[in-house]
């Protein structure tokens, strides 16, 4: 596990005194059964790293503290291993049981994590086995500096909003998600279809192209940039197929026409939809504008309040290709800024904007909220690439999930 | 010449009253004797078009009208044909004898350059002949709202003067010369070897990469960027030759070693350099490094006065390698902001830095003005690809520079 790249894996170590339920609320965030869970105060001993997908955040570990409060000689030397977890640790769980009352050990940690300047969340556990008194909210407030989440464990209530907090709370490196590194290897050809007649400033690539080119070369593969009618001809000066084929989505259709059908290809919108959130929950969320049926409900979520121009894409195209793929109207609702409106369950599809204002632990977070409320989410990219019929192509990079396409 | 596209050329429209010598010094401009030069008054009827290279701005179009003063009825016609010409102008020249004095006709020539936002210059001729008094000069200003320059076409007295003016006042666009568009031909692939460790902002290109793809892709030719480390398997996936390598110059010796020699190869230094100036005199420049000796004057000319770092390129590098270069210490001297010294004459070597801050204009101003004074002259990425023995390869897409650095 320590071989695996730290920038990886978000390690979440996970702190709490004796039994107030530090390995059994792993097993709640995971859904596994992995960590031995027993109601022996100290059954966890030296510190167990547990490699995991945290859906949709992505692979991060959980490691497992021996309680910090053991006494005695061997307590000593495992307090010493709990507190040597913080240099490894992205982030820090405190575990908290509320009818124990804040001690010398929990103020002791929050101390050594704003000294390290460790993200820290206070969980108070076992919500369900006796209501948490507002006096004891407000002295973990003060005294930890830091807003507890109630969980239980048990019943599972609150491990939503939980696995939320961590992600709006990770460092701000999980931002930096690659944008292709995961998709070709060293040496690949990546060809680039880059238009340069729409809107582009004179002289210049519009970001999204130069982060691509800029990420395919930090993983040692070559960037093939052509516009879309030399897109033939470059793959015709190459002696092997390229490994992968990204395009400009107003290019779309050219490109599908010019490479090959065995070659991956995929469009800017799709791996920055990825790069912004989780693309398997937004495929998922355009499966769904298929169910849709006349006189649904349909919110139309905006990160910022930009300025609308006459054919907005959020106030007016999309919902015109929303009402024509259902054949019918819709019943839409607009939001933007930093909240959902409050109630979400009743909508059958949340289109969000493509996020460029906010990062990705943010809009992760919204993703997660819209799948806590059991309603499919799509962004606009993946949106417009499946009303056009392009979405299956464009996810050729990403086999299982043209399988949940093409599922149910 | 109408078929010429107007952005390649500068259009530069003579007026002045009949026999004011605009032919005359369209000749002394140019050093060919193509008007026809008469002191008989009207001797140029219709609107002549002549094109040709005004070094070192590039490639120009003299238009040589009939003076719009002609009265008569033949005379109208060609009045409105010359006022015609101001719709094809770039920029104007009025011609004047001083000795003539301000009539209707100047002032409607300058109204009318106001209202079409055309560059005016006003070129007091014949000033061999008679001294120009102060009062005129100054109604000049006022009246006609430009700085007079004062030549003779006879005597050649102050045509220098009259190209830095041109090149000064030509219209923003020329400074928009192309990176690599006439180096290359649609379909063309060009290998850009783009090193990504070294002071490169994270997720980005720096601004001359990015503008060069752009001008690849603007000119249907298409960019393999590659790291230096993949030059070679870039070149080895491509069923043809690349049609030109061009690689960040730290980058250069490995590129150089990995580019077949009969590939043309170049920096992106060298093409800025010959985007914000005039290369060939640069390389003229690079030459007089060679002919220093220890204790020559050399000035150090920077746009800006930038923060200096510790080991600041013109104070400290590039001094150091010159010193070397010459085997034994040089005299220096810097300047810095818009101004040369007054002194020019005594330098044996300009070098100027890169000219980020200013524009094309400005520099190739400048270069003239060192030429004027006869001194060489010769910019940061010039003088230190030619210091470090690669400048003779760089030029390799320059066949006709090559020959210049290995003349006489």
């Amino acid at each position: 596990m320590n071989e695996t790249p730290r920038a990886n894996r978000l390690h979440i170590a996970i702190f709490g005194r004796r039994n107030a339920g530090k390995s059994s609320l792993i097993n709640a965030l995971t859904n596994q059964d992995i960590a031995v869970v027993s109601d022996v105060p100290g059954t966890t001993t030296d510190p167990v790293y547990k490699a995991m997908e945290l859906l949709p955040l992505g692979p991060v570990v959980f490691i497992d503290t021996a309680g910090i409060d053991d006494e005695g000689e061997l307590g000593a030397l495992r307090v010493q291993r709990s507190i040597d977890v913080l240099n490894k640790a992205d982030m820090v769980l405190l575990v908290m049981d509320s009818g124990t009352g804040i001690s010398e050990y929990e103020m002791d940690l929050a101390r050594r994590c704003r000294e390290k300047k460790l993200p820290l969340l206070v969980v108070l556990n076992k919500a369900d086995a006796h209501p948490v008194p507002t006096s004891f909210l407000e002295e973990v407030i003060t005294r930890l500096e830091t807003d507890p989440v109630l969980v239980s464990a048990k019943t599972h209530q609150g491990i939503g909003d939980l696995k939320i907090a961590i992600v709006r709370n990770a460092p701000s490196q999980w931002d930096d998600q690659t944008l292709v590194g995961d998709l070709v290897r060293e040496g690949d050809t990546v060809v680039l279809v880059v238009p340069v007649d729409l809107a582009a400033p004179k002289g210049r690539l519009i970001l999204p192209q130069v982060q691509t080119i800029r990420d395919i070369l930090d993983h040692d593969a070559m960037a093939y940039v052509v516009k879309e009618r030399e897109l033939k001809a470059s793959i015709s000066t190459l002696n092997k197929k390229p490994d992968l084929v990204i395009t400009d989505s107003q290019a779309f259709l050219k490109a599908d026409a010019d490479t090959p059908l065995d070659v991956p290809l995929t469009s800017f919108s799709i791996l920055f939809a990825r790069n912004k959130g989780d693309l398997a929950t937004l495929v998922a969320g355009a499966k769904a504008i298929d169910e849709l049926k006349p006189g649904d409900k349909v919110l139309l979520a905006e990160a910022c309040s930009h300025h609308r121009m006459e054919d907005d894409i959020g106030k007016v195209k999309i919902p015109r290709w929303l009402r024509q793929s259902v054949g019918g109207d819709l019943d839409f609702q607009w939001c933007s800024g930093p909240r959902f409106p409050e109630n979400i369950e009743e909508f059958k599809l949340i289109v969000h904007c493509g996020a460029c204002t906010i990062n990705r632990r943010e809009m992760l977070s919204r993703i997660m909220r819209a799948q806590e409320a059991g309603v499919p989410i799509v962004n606009y990219g993946v949106c417009i690439a499946h009303i056009h019929g392009i979405l299956q192509r464009a996810l050729s990079p990403f086999p299982e999930l043209q399988e949940v396409l093409k599922d149910n």
